[in-house]
C-alpha cells in the first residue's frame, strides 16, 4: 500500500510548490498613515478590498497620532492547502473582533472558521457578518483581505518539539524553529503563542496591519481605512415600527394614526414582504394590498413618517428585472429566483435603477435587506459555495461579500438621489464601517442581543437588538430599554396586527383582544421610547465621531479602559458615545452587577455619584435601565417629540455631570449624501455656573438651542 | 476597481485549468464484481483506499447476484476550488448514509460537510464518523475516496435557466445543458435533481459505485469491498461494565465480585483513564492504583472477566514510546502530547509493540479508543487542519482518517497475537465495516441513541447506546433495554462507585447511599441483561452474516422493506438480524406507535400474532421493550449465564414463530484472528412438529445444543 510509505506528498508538483514557498516573514509596504500591507504569494482577484465601494478616508487617517513602525510581524506561506498566515502573540495578549460573534467575546483560545451563516447557535465562527479582522490588547489590528472562509486558530495550538515552521510535510528530525527570526519578529515580547490564519483555495493574500497605539485607535484606523463610519440621517435615529407582514395600505394608515394619537414617537414604518406580488424570491412589484403606493407614501410623509421596505436579493421570474439580471446572475437559484452578481456594475445598475424608479422616487427611505446570508443551520436555502458568478466569484466568495455588495446595490440608488438612507441588513463583512445598515438576526436571546451591541463595535459593524416578541410584560419592557440604547431603535411587529404593548400574546393580539392593563404597559413603553427621542442629538454626535474619526458609537468597555483587566470580558455593558455607559437588564432579573471602571460616575436616574473601579450591585426598578454618566460630560437631552422633524426636537436640556468644566459638540445635519454638518458646541463654565452654545458655520433652517442647563454634582 | 469588471476570473492560469477540465461524464472501469471505479483528474495520494488496512472480500463480492452494467452515471470536473462530482437523482429517489448522522436520517434535501467532530448537535454533516458514502432507493451506493472534508449537496440546489453545466465562470448567454448527455447518463429515469459533491483542495478523486439491485445489496457490496463486516468474539457480545475512573486494583475485584454475587451477567470490565500515570495526554504506564496488573488480569480472567482499557492516542512526554514516536508524529501537540502518524508503519509498530508488551500479553482484551475525533464544538483541543504529518497527510486528511488508523494501530497488536478483539472508538470513517470497534458519543439523548443504532448500519458502522447516567429509574430501565438490543451492551459507570441501579444520583451513589428500592431496580436491570445473554447466539449469527455477506446486523427498516414508503423515515425502530424488529421506548413515554411492515409478526412478549402493513399503538409495561418476531423465524434463546464462557450458555431453547417450516444457522466460533466457524443449523419441520440441529464440520470443545423447541403460532 502506497499509504504506508514513510514520506509521501500529494504530488511532485505540489511538493515543488510547497518547497518554493517556505513559511517566511513578509516585508510590509506602507499603505497609508499607520497602515501597512503585507503581500503574500499571489493574492486573489475577488476580495473585500478589490471590490470595495468606499475609498479610505485618508484625511481621517492622517489626523490620528502618527505611528512610524509596523507594530507586528506577519509570516506567510503558500501550499496546496492554501495560504497560511502566522502572527506572534504575547503571553497575555487578548484578541477581539472577527465580525459579529454572537457566542463569544474575547477570542484568544478559540478556533473560528469565518463562514457566513444565519442563526449561528454554535461558537464555531459561523456568523451573519464574519469579518477577517481582529484587534489585540497589544494595540494593533489586522485585516486579512479575503472573501474565503478563512480559519483562525487564535493562540490555541502548540507545535511539538522539533516541528519545523515550514508549511510542508515533515521529515524526521527536521527543525525549523530558527527560520522565524526574521526582521519583522516582534522584538522583546517573547513568543508564547501565535495566531494562525488559513485561507483555503488561495495562492496568496494581502494582510493589512493597523497601528494603535491603543485598541481604540487600531479600530479607528481600520474604520477610516474602510472609509469612515456610517452616519445615519437624524430620522434614522428616531423610533421604528415594522407593521404586520400582511398589512394593507389602509392598515398602514391605521398604524400611523394610532402611533400619533397614542403619542408613541415614530419616525419610520417598516413594510414587510407582502407589499410585493411575489416574495421569497421577489418580484419587487407592489401588490394589490397597496393600490396607490405613491399616494400612500406621500400621505405618510405629510405625517412625517418614513417607510422602510423589506427586500430580498433573489429575483423571481415574474420580476420586471428578471430578464435583464439573468445573464448577470449566478448559476444556481434560491427559492426559485436568480442571484444577481452584485459584484458587477451591470447587476447593481439594473437593480438600483429599478428600485429608484418604483420605490425611492416615490418616497421609500430605505430597505431591510433580508436573507443575504447563508443557511447551513437554517434549512440550507441559499446558493451553494460551488456557484459561479459572471464576475469570476465562486459561491464561497460571493457569500462572504454578498451582504456588502447587496448594500452597494441599494446605496447606488441613494447616491444617485443624493440622499442618505439608513436600513437593516442580515449579512455584512469586511470594510463595513461606512455602510448605513444595521445587523439583526432571528436568534432571539436578549442576553445575546446586548452582547452583540458591544461586540459588533470591534469590527466596524452595527447591531440592533430589535423587539419582536416578548414572553411577558417585563420581557417587553427590558428588551425595549436595550433597543432605545442601540444604533437602531425598533419594534418589529411583523406578526402582530397591534402593537405588542396592547397584547404580547400573538393570537389574542391579532384577534384584537387586548390585555386588561394595556394602557399602563403602553405608557411604560412610551416613556422608554421617549428616552430615545431625548438622546438623539447625543447619539447622532457619537455617529458623527464614527464618521469622521472611526470611533465606534457603541463599543465594549475594554476599548475605553484597555488597561483595566476587569473590562476584558464584559459584554453585558457598553459605552454609548464617550459619556454614557449602559448596563441593560434582562427580564429574569430584578438586580444586576455593574462594573464601573476607575473614575467618577453618576447614576443617570438617581444622580448618585459613584467612585469607579468597583463592581456595584443595583436593584433595577422596572421603569429604568441602568445608565451611568461619566464625570465631566455634557449630555444634551432633547424635548420629547413624536418624530425628528418636529422643530421642538432641537430644544435641549443640557445636563452637566460633575464639578468641573465640560463640553460636547453636537451637529446639525442636512441629511444629504455628503452631509453638511454644523458643529454646535455646548460648553459649561463651572466657575461661572453657566453654559454656552457656540455654532460653527452658517446657521440656516432648524437649529439646536439650549432651553435649560442642569448641573449634577 | 478591478472588481467591477464584467468578467473576471481568479487568474489566467486558473481559467486555463478550468477550461481544460469541463464538467463531463466519466467512464468507469470495472473494479470488482458489481463495483465500478470512476477516476477523475489526478486523485490524491492519501485517501481511505490508499491507506486501507483490509483487502476487499472478493469471494464475498462474487457470491452476490451479478450486475453487469453500472447503474448510475458520474460526472466530474476539476477547478481551482477542487473536484466537483455530479450524480443525477430521480424525482423520488431518497438518500441514506454519509456515516454517523445523529441529527438526520434520510439525507435528500440536505447539505452536509463531512467534517470530523465530537458531539455534533447541529445537522451540518459534522460527525464522529462521517463517511463519504451514500446509498439511494434506486439501488446503488457510492463512495467518494477522499480524506477531505467533502461537501454534499443532496438534491437541493437548482441551476438557473441557461446556466452552463461546466464548472467555470459564467458568461452571458452561455448554455451548457446539453453537455451532460453523455454515455453514462442514467437512461429513462428523468433528471429532477442531482447530488453534487465538492472535494476541496484536490485535483481529482476516485469514485466507487456499488450495484444493488436493492439498497441492501448495494450496502453489502460496499461492506464486502471494505473487507466484510466485523465479527466480535462471543465474549464481546456479553455484558460490559465500565468501572469508576478512579478505580483501584482492589476496587476492580470488588466490582467483579459484586456482579457475580448479585448474579448480574458480565463478560467485560472497562478500565478508565486513571489506570495510567498520565492521561490527557497519555503515558500508557500503569499507575500505582494497579500495583500488579498482570496478577489482577490473571485473577479476573480466572473469574471469566475480560478487561477493556481506556486509551488516548496523544502521547505524553513521560511515555516510554514518546521519543520513538516523536519523529513519526505531526507538528502540533494535543493536550501536551504528540500525535502519532498512524498512517506510517513505523508509528503503528511502535504503538502496537508497546501495547502488546505492557497490556495485551498480560491479558487486556481490547481498548476504548477515545478522543480521536476533532473538537470544533468541544473546546477545540485537537490538532489543527493545518498540521503536517510525516506520511504527507495534512491535518484535515488526518482527522478524516485518524479514527481508522488509530484502530489499525490497535488491530496490528491483536493480529500479531492472532486473537480477536472488540472495542470502542469515538471516530471512524470510510471502509470501516471490518473494524471490530463500536462508536459512541458524549451526546446523550436516548432518542438519538436509538436513531444511531438504525442509522449507522447504512455506512458500515456500529453504535452503542451505552448507559452512563439516568434521570430516573424509568430512564435507566429504558436505556438499558435499548443497550441490550445493540451491537455492544454496556453500562459505563465511569463516575459511579456503585452500579447505577443501586443509586442513580451521582453524589449519593459515590457516598454509598443506596436507594430504598435498589434491590427491586437491580432485579429489573438483571432481567434486562439476562435477555441480552439469551440473544447472544442469535446476535452472533447476525454478525457472522455481516462478516461473510456484508449485511449489517443492525439496520433501518427501509433496507429490509425498501418498497414500503412508510419505512423511509423510520429511525426509531430497527432490525436486529433478519428475524427481530426492535422498537425501543424512551422514559418519557408509556406507549408508542410501532410500524409493522407487511407480513405476519409476533409480539415477542405476548406471542400475539399481528398482520403487518399497519401502525399499532402499544402500551409498554416497564419491564418490556417492544420486540417483534417475523413469521417463519427460528429464534434460539440461550440459557442465562453470568458470562459467555459458562458451558450452559450454549444450551438453547429454539423458539419457532409461525405455522410453517423454519430454520436458522448459528455458529460456533473459536475467537481466533481468522475465526474457525462451525455452522449449526436449527431446522423446524412444521408437519412433524419437530426440530433438528445439524452441524457442519468437526465438533470440538463446547457446542450448541437445543434443550427445548417451542412453536409460537
Amino acid at each position: 500500500m502506497s499509504g504506508m510509505a514513510g514520506l509521501m506528498v500529494a504530488s511532485p508538483s505540489l511538493l515543488k510548490r510547497i518547497n518554493q514557498r517556505p513559511f517566511i516573514p513578509v516585508a510590509p509596504s506602507d499603505e497609508m498613515p499607520g497602515v501597512w500591507k503585507f503581500s503574500i504569494g499571489e493574492p486573489e482577484k475577488i476580495t473585500p478590498v478589490s471590490t470595495r465601494r468606499f475609498r479610505p478616508d485618508t484625511e481621517g487617517l492622517k489626523s490620528l497620532q502618527p505611528v512610524e513602525v509596523c507594530p507586528v510581524s506577519v509570516n506567510g506561506s503558500v501550499s496546496e492547502r492554501g495560504t497560511l498566515i502566522r502572527i506572534p502573540l504575547k503571553k497575555d495578549e487578548l484578541i477581539y473582533g472577527l465580525g459579529l460573534q454572537l457566542q463569544s467575546f474575547q477570542q484568544r483560545g478559540l478556533k473560528k472558521m469565518l463562514r457566513v451563516n444565519a442563526d449561528p447557535e454554535i461558537d464555531s465562527g459561523d456568523s451573519h457578518a464574519p469579518v477577517p479582522f481582529f484587534v489585540t490588547t497589544s494595540g494593533y489590528s489586522v485585516m486579512i483581505d479575503t472573501a474565503r472562509y478563512a480559519t483562525f486558530y487564535l493562540g490555541n495550538k502548540k507545535r511539538r518539539p522539533g516541528a519545523p515552521l515550514s508549511d510542508k510535510p515533515l521529515s524526521k528530525g527536521e527543525d525549523g524553529w530558527n527560520a522565524l527570526n526574521g526582521p519583522y519578529e516582534r522584538l522583546g515580547l517573547g513568543e508564547e503563542s501565535d495566531i494562525l490564519v488559513e485561507i483555503p483555495r488561495s495562492e496568496g493574500v494581502d494582510v493589512y496591519v493597523f497601528a494603535g497605539p491603543g485598541m481604540k485607535e487600531a479600530i479607528q484606523r481600520y474604520n477610516l481605512y474602510s472609509g469612515g463610519g456610517a452616519l445615519p440621517p437624524r430620522w434614522g435615529l428616531g423610533f421604528w415600527y415594522r407593521v404586520h407582514s400582511d398589512c394593507t395600505q389602509d392598515e398602514m394608515f391605521g398604524m400611523a394614526n394610532e402611533l400619533r394619537e397614542r403619542k408613541i414617537p415614530c419616525d419610520v414604518l417598516g413594510l414587510e414582504p407582502h407589499w410585493q406580488t411575489h416574495s421569497y424570491s421577489s418580484s419587487y412589484v407592489w401588490s394589490q394590498r397597496f393600490p396607490d403606493p405613491a399616494a400612500m407614501l406621500s400621505k405618510l410623509k405629510s405625517k412625517n413618517y418614513r417607510v422602510n421596505m423589506w427586500l430580498q436579493a433573489f429575483v423571481h421570474p415574474s420580476s420586471p428585472i428578471y430578464n435583464d439580471l439573468l445573464p448577470n446572475s449566478g448559476d444556481y437559484e434560491v427559492w426559485g429566483g436568480i442571484v444577481p452578481d452584485f459584484i458587477t456594475e451591470e447587476a447593481k445598475k439594473i437593480f438600483s435603477d429599478y428600485h429608484i424608479k418604483t420605490h425611492i422616487d416615490i418616497g421609500i427611505s430605505g430597505y431591510k435587506a433580508d436573507e443575504c446570508d447563508n443557511s447551513d443551520f437554517t434549512g440550507n436555502w441559499s446558493f451553494p459555495e460551488i456557484s459561479r458568478f459572471p464576475s469570476g466569484a465562486d459561491g464561497e466568495q460571493m457569500h462572504s461579500l454578498f451582504g456588502l455588495k447587496y448594500q452597494d446595490a441599494v446605496l447606488k440608488a441613494y447616491e444617485e438621489k443624493q440622499v442618505r438612507t439608513y436600513g437593516l441588513v442580515r449579512s455584512s463583512g469586511a470594510l463595513a464601517a461606512p455602510y448605513p445598515f444595521v445587523l439583526y438576526s432571528d436568534l432571539y436571546t436578549h442576553r445575546n442581543f446586548i452582547h452583540a451591541v458591544a461586540q459588533s463595535g470591534f469590527s466596524g459593524l452595527l447591531w440592533t437588538p430589535e423587539v419582536r416578541h416578548a414572553v411577558s410584560d417585563t420581557d417587553l419592557i427590558r428588551r425595549l430599554q436595550t433597543v432605545v440604547m442601540s444604533p437602531l431603535a425598533m419594534v418589529n411587529g411583523w406578526y402582530l396586527k397591534n402593537p405588542p404593548w396592547k397584547q404580547i400574546e400573538r393570537k389574542a393580539n391579532n384577534s384584537g383582544q387586548f390585555a386588561a392593563n394595556w394602557e399602563e404597559l403602553e405608557s411604560k413603553c412610551r416613556e422608554i421610547i421617549n428616552l430615545r427621542m431625548k438622546l438623539i442629538p447625543y447619539i447622532h454626535a457619537a455617529f458623527v465621531r464614527y464618521h469622521l474619526t472611526g470611533l465606534p458609537p457603541f463599543r465594549a468597555l475594554v476599548l475605553d479602559y484597555p488597561d483595566d483587566p476587569k473590562t476584558s470580558s464584559i459584554s453585558d455593558q457598553y459605552m454609548m458615545g464617550d459619556s454614557v455607559m449602559v448596563a441593560p437588564v434582562t427580564a429574569e432579573r430584578t438586580r444586576r452587577n455593574v462594573y464601573l471602571p476607575a473614575g467618577i460616575w453618576y447614576d443617570f436616574w438617581t444622580k448618585e455619584k459613584i467612585e469607579g473601579g468597583v463592581t456595584i450591585t443595583v436593584e433595577v426598578p422596572i421603569d429604568r435601565i441602568p445608565v451611568y454618566i461619566k464625570e465631566g460630560s455634557v449630555l444634551p437631552l432633547a424635548k420629547v417629540t413624536l418624530h425628528t422633524e418636529d422643530p421642538e426636537s432641537r430644544i435641549l436640556t443640557a445636563t452637566v455631570w460633575g464639578e468641573g468644566d465640560a463640553q460636547i459638540t453636537i451637529y446639525e445635519d442636512d441629511g444629504n449624501w455628503n452631509p453638511k454638518l454644523i458643529n454646535t458646541t455646548l460648553a459649561w463654565d463651572s466657575k461661572r455656573k453657566k453654559g454656552k452654545l457656540e455654532r460653527e458655520g452658517k446657521p440656516g433652517g432648524l437649529l439646536y438651542s439650549v432651553e435649560t442647563w442642569e448641573n449634577v454634582m
